[in-house]
């Protein structure tokens, strides 16, 4: 589906204009928006926008990480959205050129479809619309950037829940957890840190370089994407804490287990002994006909438990 | 709770003057401070300074990172300050302009508060007024950052304190102390290096190049910054040491209960075994009619458990 | 082997021309490709071409790592292609003259032969044409580095495999699957990453500097290499999250069979000892003559048995 | 106590001069020292020199880092002097104008007293006077840096040490020094690194760029940082390694005392079983009657344990 | 030993010309070799050649890290051999003049004396002698370097080796080839980094800037470091996970271990004690009495140890 918008010299926006009408003089700018385009559609970046071929490649196939090309004319942008269920990326692709902001992506996207409703619905700001394709193109990415915070406050949520629940769960379960946010942290790292490079390369660009506003605009949502990198990365160091203290609390089980295990081995192993011994049925055996033998020898097997208990309260087992 | 002091062209501080006052000729230059501001007070900022909406944003919204921001007429600064307690971050946002210092802040601060009384309440240094509000700034930063360095010397005083106590306490309550001191450092990281960033980004920008004595106030709390930040990286590879020397030390505890396990299984399963044969009811067992069978019997285990311990020495196994 | 084509002013391509017309007026430019060059075939580069002798050192010489050097009228690269199968590197050199391509490689390659075949069996695009040598460069280049893509794939194919089949395989096949993992990646990561930073300096180089077009291109290929390390890097962590993982689960499972033997141990050690006691051979033994005596003693042990069951549910070790 | 040395034109060297003399005109330059200085004399910082109140708080508080601070007229260096007992960090101030040389320490420092002591002794270098503060100011560097190598070498001796020596301590005893390596050389490297880090802010400073000489002196310095910086991260990595290696032999071991563990109650068990049940008393076991029942059991045993044993063995447990 | 040779301005080479001679008209430069120098011989650096105090100490004093010092009139290298049996590194010192150069070492060196005969004995590429002394220290370097490389090679075919063999050898045996190798490594980054540091350092010092045949020389040899310098990395990190693949082969045996003891123990503990109970002696049993008592607890027991058995089939023990 291709739609258009153009917006009248006196700030007046008409949606649903068709594509030839967008060069028209009574537009000053206008915003085609590719949302999930069929073939057809897609040919008309090259047809009717004479787009770099590099670039319509781009925008076809999948799999680019964003970033920023600067052709004559026209600066072409590709950007990642988040889904905030699965954490997958979505492309998103802008042309931003002076009187026309092109956007194309392959599935349709709540982000674009706010920004276009808030332009299609309100009067707007009129000084940015000085620059109206670029301060369109802005928004989109705001849209975008702004997205990805909730994905990471489910992440800290969980983090900080983990921290505080401690014990109560079995260890394997905790470490299910742990393991899991990593793998999405690892997966939001993967769309954030390249987003943040993008736009520290668009701002220290000679193409931005020396216009205030602008930049100003740029530098705000580089300045979220810095906090959303530093989160994630501390975020990281606190699961590999997590993780680390629960092997060392497994490790620590692991020793009183086996304490229990030795030391009702080594209590019950010489008394078992004892009372093997005065089972054996040799002919001549002088304690078995001692009038009170059987109860000398139960007073020493609970002598000699007692005195064990003690060694190794002494070497502090039990603490 | 807006509040406002003027400070007249010699030198006298007026406390409690209305905000319209405050362009005021008689003033040199004036600080207004939004402690606590409720929303009204809070649209001050843009119907009484006309600040720009961006900066507003940022002051209203909270989750930023330390940044500096150049308006046209003054700079906006977001910085971070320190509760001892919890080691939450609080945000501190400063307006520098020519003739006034605009604080804004949703907590009451000490810090804060001792600044302004201190300006309140004494007779000044003359020469460093020429520029007044950069140097108040200059003030509140530096009771910002004076902060942090108690918070710091808590957690290095634990660690210390850990070092040396060593092996008194149980390996759990050890690591569980560890890993608190890990997750404390941690959080101090997330204020103290933005901070730091920011001091070398004010360093390195060109509002302040070439400007001989901001630098060196600056650059002093730059000072303070960088050694902080080295601490913390220390403490945190402290602090890996000492996991890695506890988890080691639960490692070599494991050897020696499971040392002592098969010591004592080794020892005794076969004399149990041979009281377990002189037990069976054949009816032929010729050693049961010796006359001193028993004793034999007896002596053949002392020699048995003589021989394995013996064994076990010369492996090594109770070094 | 030495083939060589002209291409003529008019855009004809001529393939199978013997080495010496190479420089005849009638080709616009040429590609000489020594493809497994014998001894005396590869002397040609010195002969013929009069290349630098380091440079034919380099091309002679296998183990070089993805350089660029710039020589008085001609550019020499060594690029890495990437066996799919073995994941090992083979060595290709390139000679970017103004009028001629060279292309040097020790063994036949299919994506030297494709760009080839594309080259010799279609009409290109004329524009391109202009430099001739150097996007026939490009296009080697290209060939290459898209070689690498599935070679990434596949590894990230068999970790999303490993990750979902999680706990039906045993540990150790698990484990040995990570760990031949990792070491592709790093295999990859040992071609890929010099080739990166082969292209930066090739972008950044005053060579390029200014000519819009080729760095286009090479900027593409930049990109390429720029998502392939960051996939690279991510899918290391990934293994290393899995491997901790592994060794966590390891340790659960070693935790709940150490319970089970010290349950069993626990519960059947005191029964083993109480028959014991009633099997020694005591000439009074009150209990013994008891009527019910025995069934007494079943009940003890049964009773004795429940009760440390009970205490070990209490303490939570069959969670 | 404040001591001073003036050094008059022709070279001759007047110690104990008092501090009002050292401006005089027949001195060519004058070296102060504060050492172990009570408050009152160290008011004299700010009196008599009227040094800038930043750097005379840096002098008097502890806990600076290494810095260089450039103020009209003198530079001022913060330096740290390393007690070679206790690894701990003594400051060292110094104030480096064009025709007096202040140095500023809480403690006597036998580095200083050595530079002390051979200018006040023999005759200098005369073409090395010509910038006589910023010399002296270089000898007292050289004698603190020199006093670094010891630090190290007695490490890395240890570190030798423990490799050659292996396996004859226990495991225990090595891990515990290997710990205490790891933290001598976090503490050396918590001087060391911000020494070179200053050195290197010199080196690279605006105020020494061009002039030859002292460059010469400051980057021999640096060359013995880095140097040192060196040692103490590989010597980390090598009580790293040893750590790691220490832990696997650590879980060879435990596997061998499992081994045996098993081994043992393997091949008891069954036979212990069989002793018991011949130990029953039930009115009707043929094989109780057997003439030579008895040795047939004792047979089986052998066989058993024998077959058991060879079991192990093929399995490889005893490898 | 202090031996030299003279160039003469036609190319011919006369070596073992006294000290004196070398600063003859006939000769164009000159190389003079002290291998092994005494005392008094290496006094002829300051007596004979008047170089630089601080470059004589360096060559005096061992333990220098690579590095390269300008002073007027002659650039002054220290270089690193490296001795392939024991990875011991031996200092060479370069001095580069104009129109000699000096070469210090305190062992004798076989890349040296190599160079010294290739170049005495075989007719030079003339072109190359235009700047005689550098050219012979590239040489030097350049076999220095060369030296490398099968010191590097050696490591990495036992790490294949390592790799292929895999479980043949026992573990304990795997784990010290592969901490050797580590240990090895490191001691040859010590040498190689700070090597391809001063490379690059001199690549991109102003003394070499824009002299197009020497860069491209000292090109060659940095690109041999770095590729030797990743090779090291990648190692350290096969190491690393090979040791990280022992560790957790360990512990699936271990894992291996326990199951065995806990599946004996489980299995015959409850026989054990139903034998016990058969054993005792109390004067009322009844199924003592029963003709078949004893074939019924036989059974019984066969019965037990199926059941368990099949038990843990179930839960996956024996996967």
């Amino acid at each position: 589906m291709i739609r258009a918008m153009g917006i009248t010299h006196d700030h007046k926006v008409e949606t649903g204009i068709p594509l030839e009408s967008i060069g028209d003089s009574k537009y000053g700018w206008s915003w085609v928006d590719f949302n999930e385009a069929s073939a057809e559609e897609a040919e008309q970046l090259d047809h009717f926008f004479h787009f770099h071929p590099l670039a319509i490649e781009d925008c076809l196939h999948v799999l680019q990480r964003p970033k920023v090309d600067y052709y004559e004319g026209y600066e072409f942008l590709v950007l990642h959205a988040l889904d905030p269920e699965t954490l997958n990326t979505e492309e998103v692709n802008l042309f931003i050129g002076d009187k026309v902001l092109v956007s194309f992506h392959h599935r349709r996207l709540k982000e674009i479809d706010d920004v276009w409703n808030s332009l299609a619905g309100r009067a707007q700001n009129r000084k940015a619309w000085a620059r109206g394709p670029f301060v369109a193109a802005y928004m989109v990415i705001d849209a975008l950037v702004d997205q990805y915070f909730p994905c990471v406050y489910a992440v800290e949520d969980e983090l900080d829940e983990l921290e505080k629940q401690g014990s109560r769960e079995s260890v394997e379960v905790l470490m299910n957890q742990v393991f899991d946010l990593r793998s999405r942290l690892l997966k939001l790292r993967r769309t954030i840190v390249p987003m943040r490079d993008l736009m520290y390369r668009i701002l220290n660009s000679q193409h931005i370089q020396g216009e205030k506003e602008p930049r100003a605009y740029f530098a705000d949502i580089h300045d979220h994407l810095l906090k959303l990198a530093e989160m994630i990365e501390t975020d990281r160091e606190m699961t590999a804490d997590l993780r680390d203290s629960y092997i060392s609390l497994n490790s620590n089980r692991m020793n009183g287990i086996m304490k229990t295990l030795t030391v009702i081995t080594t209590v019950f192993m010489p008394l078992t002994l004892i009372a093997g011994i005065y089972g054996m049925n040799f002919a001549y055996m002088p304690e078995l006909e001692w009038r009170y033998g059987y109860f000398a020898v139960l007073g020493l097997m609970g002598l000699l438990s007692i005195w064990m208990i003690f060694a190794f309260l002494k070497r502090g087992w039990f603490k």
